[in-house]
C-alpha cells in the first residue's frame, strides 16, 4: 500500500453515505486515503491530534464533511497550512444553506475550499487536482477522466436522439 | 475586585463595538468579567487554553461573538460543560444569516445559547439570568431592571401621547 | 419525587414528538421537570399564570418549543427573569426559518436562549448546564455525558476503520 | 372628537417614523384612532389591559407594528376577536424577513392580517376598508381615494410622455 | 339561503384542497360564501367581472388563494375597495416564499391582508372577524370559538399530563 | 418616425431611473418604443386597454418593470400572446427577491421572460433580439454590439495589464 | 419535416423529464425542434459548436435547462445574438433558488429570458411567442391556445360549483 | 522574473478592487501571477484560449472572481484539470447569495474551490497552499504567515486588555 495523501474526516458516521463518494473517486484514481469519524465539538482534541499527525505523515490534502453549524472543515484549517476542502452536508432543515454558509464564509487568513452541498465526489476530484499539480501521472488520469465524462454526455446525447 | 464570573470572547477586535454592549450590561449589574480577543481559527490553542483556565478559575458563563462562518461559540462549547452564549455578528454580505446559522445550528450534545444578530446586550442579560439562578441579590437586580424597562416604555408611551 | 427545576412548554401537542427528546435528556440527568401544552395565542392567560406560578415554585429554567410565528418562548421570557430556552420547530413551509427568526431575533432586554431547529435535546442539555452552575453533582454528570459522547464518536471511528 | 375606531400599537417609539404613516391615512379618512407604545415583551400586562379596554370601548380594528421577533400583533390577536393588522418593521439585519415571518406565520385559529414590510400606510387603508364594510360614507371616501390614486398615476404617465 | 358575504377565489382547482378549509370555517360560523376558480392570468376578464358583480351583490370580503407568482389577491384588490384576504399557497419549489412575497409586498394604496402559507382556515376566520365588526351575533360566535380553542389546548394539556 | 415596436411599462414613475436604461438601448438600436407609467393595481383598466391597443398597433414586444409584489409583467402577459419581458426592481426590503419571485414564478400557460434584478438594459437587448428574429438589419446591429462589448472587455484587459 | 426553429439543450439527461414538457408544447404548436444533451462544463466545445451550427441552420430560439450552478443558458447566450430562454431546474438542495439565480442574474449585455423553476412548458410557449412575432399562423394558434386555457379554467369553475 | 504560477481572472474591471487583494497576498508570498479581465459571456473565446495557453505555460492554479450569475470560475474549470478557485463577488442585489450559489453548486465532475463572498485574499492563500504541497520553501512561508496572524490576534488581545 502506498502513502496516504488524503485525509477524509466527518463529524458523524451519519455523514458516511455522502462522504463515501469521495472514497470511490480516490479509489478510481489510485490515491491513498484515510477516513476518520472525528468531531470538532465532541472530540476536539483527537481532531487536532489527527490533523497534526497527518501533517507529520505528509498527507497532502484534507477533506472534511459536516452538516448544520459545520465547524469541522474550519477547525481542520485552523491547525494546518495544507489545503482543506469542505463538504457542506444537507440536514433536515434549512436545505443545506446552514452548512454551506458555516463552511464557505471563513474569515481572512484561513481558507476552506468549499464544494457544493453533498458534493463529496467533487471534493475528491479537487483533492486529486491539487495532488496532480506535482504529479504528471495523476494529471494524465484527470485528462482521461475528463475525456470519459465528455463521452458519457455525448453518449446520452445520442441515446436521447434515438427516442 | 470580585471574582470573574463571565468570560467574553470575540474572534477579532473589529467585533468589539458590538461586544462592548455586553460589558456595559455586566457593569450595570456588577458582574465581573474578562474580555478577550481570541480566534477559533487563528489562535485555536490559546482559545482552548483560555477556556480550560477559565473553567479552573470558576467562571460561570461564556459569551462568544463571531461573524461569517462563526465557529468561536461552538469551539468554546466543545471544551466546557458551562453554558456558552453565542452572539452572531453581522458582516457585509448575507445580512447576518451566515453567522446566525453557523452558531445556532449546533449538533446534538453541544448546545450554544444563541441570541439575536448583534445581540450582545441580550447575551449579557442572559448570562446574568443564568448566574442569578443561584444568586438572590442578582435576581432582585434583574427584577428592577425589568421594572425599569417597563417604565421606559410607559414613559415613551406618555411622550407619544403628548405629540 | 424531587423539586421541579425545569418547565417545558409547547404551543401544541403536535410539537410533543420533538419536545419529548428534552424530557429524555432531563430523565437521564435526574432533573425533575413539568411538561405543559400551553399556547401564547390560544391560552395566553394560562400561559402567563403558569409562568408566574412556576417562578413561585422555584423552577430554575424554562424550555419553550414553538413553530411558525413562534411567540411562546418570547412570551414566557416577558413574564420572568429566569433563563428561557427556545426551540424552533420546523413546519411544512419555510424549512424552520420562520420559527428560528421568530425566536432568536428578540428585542433588547428580553433574551431567549435559542437552540437549533428541532433541537429539543440540546435545549435540555443547556438547561442542565445552567442548573449545574450551582450544582457540582450535576457538573460531574455533564462531564461524564461529554466523555460518553467522545467515546461514542471514537467507537464509530473504529467501526468505520473496520469496513 | 368622534369615537376611537382604530388602535395603533408599536413595541418601541423607534417604530414611530414608520407607523406615523398609518396615522396620516386615518386622518385623511377622518377615522379616529389612538396610538400607543406598548411592548409584548416589556409591558405585557399593559398591552393586554389596553387590548381588553379597547375592546370594551368598541374599537373596531387593531394595527400593530413590530420588528425582529415581532410578537406584538400576535399577542394583540390572542386577546381579542377583532381584526388585527400586523406591520412588519425592517431592522438592521435580515432585511425585514424576520419580522414578516414572525407576524404572518400565525398558527391556526389566531389570524393576523399582515401587510408589506414597513407598510403602515396600507395597514391603515385596510383598517378603513374593514370599518367601511358597515359605513357607506367611508366606502365613498375609499372610492374617491382609489380614483385619486388612479389620477395620480395617469398624471405621472402624462408627465413622463412630455420628457 | 342567506346572502353571500364572502367570495372565495382560487387560480386553479389544484388549490382547492387548501382553500376548502376556508369553506369549512365559514360553514361552522354560518357565513354564506361563493367559491370560484378564476385566474388572474388565464381568465382576467371573468375575474374582474366577478369582482365587480360581487361588489354589486354586496359581498363584504374577498378571500383569494394563489401559488407561485401569486397575483390573484392583488388583482382582486385592484378592482374593489372591500377588504381582500390573500392566502399564499405552497408549490413544489421555494417553500411558499414565492407566493408569500408575491401577495404580501403590495404597493402603497392597495393592501392585501395576508395570512400564513396555506393558511386558508385563518383567512376565513379573519373574514368572519371583519364581518363581525358590524354583527354582534357573529362576535358571540367568535368568542365561543376562541373559548373552544382554549378548551382544546387545556384538554391536550391534561392528556399530556396523564402520560 | 418609425413604427413603435416595443412598449415599456412601469407601475410607478419611481421606477423610471431603472427603466430609462431600456430606452437608451432601444435608442442605440434605432428601435421605436413607447414608455408608459401604468399600474396593474392602481390603473388596471388603463393597463389592459393599453395592452390591447398596443397589440392592435402591432407592437411586437412588451417590457414591464415592477418592484415588490410585482404583478405588472404578469398582468400584461395575461392580455396578450406577444412576448412579455419582466424587469424585477429592487425595493428597500428583501433585496429584490420579492420582485424577482413575483415575476419569474408565473403559472403554466402565461410565461414572462424575466431578466436580472434592475436589469432593464438586458430587457431591451432581449426585446431587440426577439424583433431581430425577423429583421436581418437588426441582427447585424446585434452582432456589432456583441463585437463592441468584446472589444471593451479586451481594452479593459489591456488597461489592467499596464498598471 | 419542416425547418428546425427551436434548439432545446440540457446539461444532463436527468433533466429530460422536466424538459420533455417543452417538447410537448412545441409538438402541439407544430414547431420543429432539436433536443440535445450538452453540458457547459463537460462538453464545452460541443456546446459551442452546436450553438454556432444551429445559428447557421437558422434556428430562431434556444431553450436551455440546467440545475445547480446552472451555466448552460448563459453560455449559449454568450455565443449567439438569438434569444435564449433559461429553465432553472430544481435539485435536491436549495429548492431551485441556486439554478434560478445562476440563470436570471446575467450581466449587462448578455440577457437570458428566464422562466419559472422547472417551467419548461412556459419556456416552449415563450419560444412560440417569439417565433410568432413574424408568423401570423402561429399567432392564431397562440390565440386558440389562450382561449382553450380560459375555457379549461371556466370548466373547472363549473365543476367546483357542482360540488 | 520567475515563472507565472497563478492566473487571476475576473469578468469585469469593476471586480478589480476585490480581486486586487489576491494580488497583494501573492506578492507577499513571492508567487508570480498574471491578472486578466476576461468574461465568460462577453469574451468566451479569449477566455477559453487564455485557459488553454495558461495550462501550456504550466500555470498551477486559477483564481476566478465573478458576481451575479457568476459563470467564469465554472467555465475556466470546464477547460482545465488544474484546480480552479472561485471568488463570489457581491453585487447590489441579493447580498452575494447569487454569485455564491452560481459558483459553489457546480455539477459532479467539475469542482470549483469556492471561498467566501469577496474573499479574494483567502483565494490567494488557498492558491499558495496548493502550490506549497510540492514546494517546501512556500510551506515555510505559510507557517510564518500563520504565526504572524496568531501574533496579530494576541497583540490585539493585549491592546484590548489595556483599555
Amino acid at each position: 500500500m502506498g502513502k496516504i495523501e488524503v485525509a477524509i474526516l466527518m463529524g458523524s458516521d451519519s455523514d458516511y453515505p455522502v462522504m463515501q463518494k469521495a472514497e470511490e473517486v480516490l479509489d478510481e484514481f489510485g490515491v491513498e486515503y484515510e477516513t476518520r469519524v472525528l468531531s470538532a465539538h465532541r472530540t476536539p482534541k483527537q481532531t487536532t491530534d489527527f490533523v497534526i499527525s497527518s501533517v507529520k505523515n505528509k498527507v497532502k490534502v484534507f477533506i472534511a464533511g459536516a452538516g448544520g453549524a459545520a465547524h469541522l472543515p474550519g477547525i481542520v484549517a485552523a491547525h494546518t497550512i495544507l489545503p482543506v476542502i469542505g463538504v457542506p452536508i444537507m440536514g433536515k432543515s434549512m436545505n443545506g444553506l446552514d452548512s454551506l454558509l458555516s463552511i464557505v464564509q471563513m474569515p481572512s487568513g484561513i481558507p476552506v475550499a468549499t464544494v457544493s452541498i453533498d458534493g463529496a465526489k467533487n471534493a475528491a476530484l479537487l483533492a486529486v487536482q491539487i495532488i496532480a499539480t506535482s504529479n504528471t501521472a495523476l494529471q494524465n488520469k484527470l485528462y482521461n477522466y475528463k475525456k470519459k465524462m465528455e463521452e458519457e454526455v455525448l453518449n446520452k446525447d445520442k441515446q436521447l436522439k434515438k427516442k
